[in-house]
């Protein structure tokens, strides 16, 4: 698949959506060229926002995302939306990523909207977003929104990717945590209560106080304090100011070099992360191994051998057979 | 070090303590001689019935075990009693395991004491505890209890190697977990509430009401329902129910084979932990690899790499130097 570099370079999103295309494919030739690709295009990447959000159902994901989108197109930026969705059945393609969900950014040419890959290999469906973000950076996307679902771990692995992780909550001060999680409340750099309109207005107020008060019972360590706000998606109400405090964020964490030390940070586990898998792979597709192994774990069953020695049977078998 | 097995297997404690030393030793040559021993003892291990007991500090752990234990030790039994602390700062040993601890316990010639191993290597502190524990069934000990504090991720270790697994608890209903960690009272088979005695009597009843209200909610997939039940250690009261509800779990599950089936399952997921464990000591060992870590990692720290690239890099370095 020959990539036009320059014309992604130059943010042609035909270029853009074939390197994309490119990255997610599963052929072992493909995954080689994606890979020169990546790191021809690297140092053109890093220049973006990269925002993550987060939320259960019904908490107004895509309408916010289209609001806010619709704002930074009127600010002058360029906005890229990718989805990480684990879970979707639908094969191909994710319900999260439907363009039919943000049809008035969609149909701008300086927002692209991608949906979630459908499945991923090594490092799974999250290797595939993160190399999409920088194929994004490089083709001059000034903002990346990765959207995620609020169930499973998926939260975990856009958390891990980017510069800002937002929660979209509901107006339900008395719900506790409304079925997020709390490990990722505490990832959150903020709350953000969306659906603040109509009769909800007291009690998004209510709510708001509310994650204040326990926002502060956590413990954080970076420069940043996390914020609760409130808006109203679907009225258009308050996205300016959530603007408003992410581009402040991103501001000071330039200045005091703390973008550059999470990015570095999230960049070194992910090489981590991927060696384990990697030699998981090696280990699963080694035929000497694979062979054996059934026969071992049913010596392990039956007791008639250790685990520490099958274990380092197989680690012999594979280290030998790669000779 | 030469291990007179056939004196080990008739129960000679002199020839188990240096069995178990042989295990514990960090010396390669060891390490192997251990396996080999551990292999040909394995047929006569899995006879005992084996207890995990934590819980935190100031609960009585050990006043518990010396009165459990004398109380097995007047039935015919015999006692093994290890530890797991990888948090003990003592080296060379562990103040869950001294003896002076339970003075009784230890005077007698059919209780084994042994303290935590200072430090492990593959599997850590878990995996010597494991063999440890073989190597006591080998010696014909009907009971093993493997004791560890209620803080960390050794309760996890622990209840992952035992076939009961029981949390002792202080008379307090009103104070929640009582610093317990919810995912330890998930794994409980009992949970027993410890100093039932003088004014705590009435305490002690409504806080098992408590906790038999709280284990209601939680699921279990195996017959056996979580017990909760109450005792006083240092008045020797209510040990013999307890052994009573163990014994006769035990009895029920050779019945249904869910102790054969636990136990297998067990170590095959000790086995895979083990496999990556030594996966990664693989990487970490190979000095190709070791030399160019440091610059990988400033690469991908300074975005001049992909993390993917990298790792990739890592892994074929690791299998071509192995040829």
């Amino acid at each position: 698949m020959a990539i036009d570099i320059q014309a992604l370079q130059a943010g042609n999103s035909r270029a853009l959506a074939k390197a994309i295309t490119l990255v997610e494919s599963k052929r072992i030739e493909h995954r080689t060229e994606a890979q020169l690709l990546l790191e021809q295009v690297l140092p053109s990447t890093g220049n973006s926002i990269r925002i993550g959000i987060t939320g259960i159902p019904g908490v107004g994901k895509s309408t916010f995302i289209e609001a806010f989108g619709l704002y930074l197109l009127s600010q002058g930026k360029r906005v890229a939306v990718l989805a990480v969705d684990p879970s979707s059945p639908i094969a191909g393609g994710s319900i999260l990523g439907d363009k039919t969900r943000m049809e008035m950014l969609s149909r701008s040419k300086d927002a692209f909207i991608r949906p979630s890959p459908s499945e991923g290999s090594l490092g799974g469906v999250a290797q595939k977003t993160r190399e999409t973000m920088l194929l994004c950076e490089a083709a001059g996307y000034d903002v990346i929104l990765v959207e995620t679902v609020g169930v499973g771990q998926s939260e975990y692995e856009v958390a891990s990717m980017v510069d800002f992780f937002m929660v979209l909550m509901l107006p339900n001060a008395g719900d506790e945590l409304q079925g997020i999680k709390k490990g990722i409340i505490e990832l959150a750099d903020a709350l953000v209560i969306n659906k603040a309109d109509g009769e909800s207005i007291n009690l998004a107020q209510q709510t708001r106080r509310h994650y204040e008060n326990a926002l502060h019972l956590l413990r954080h360590n970076t420069f940043w304090t996390p914020q609760v706000m409130s808006c109203s998606a679907i009225k258009n109400e308050n996205i300016e100011a959530i603007w408003g405090m992410i581009s402040g964020f991103k501001i000071d964490a330039i200045k005091n070099g703390s973008l550059q030390e999470k990015r570095s940070r999230q960049a070194r586990e992910w090489m981590n992360k991927l060696l384990h898998e990697m030699l998981e792979m090696k280990l699963k597709q080694n035929p000497e191994v694979r062979d054996l192994l059934p026969h071992l774990n049913d010596k392990v069953t039956n007791g008639e051998t250790t685990p520490y020695l099958a274990a380092t049977k197989l680690i012999d078998l594979l280290f030998k057979s790669a000779k």
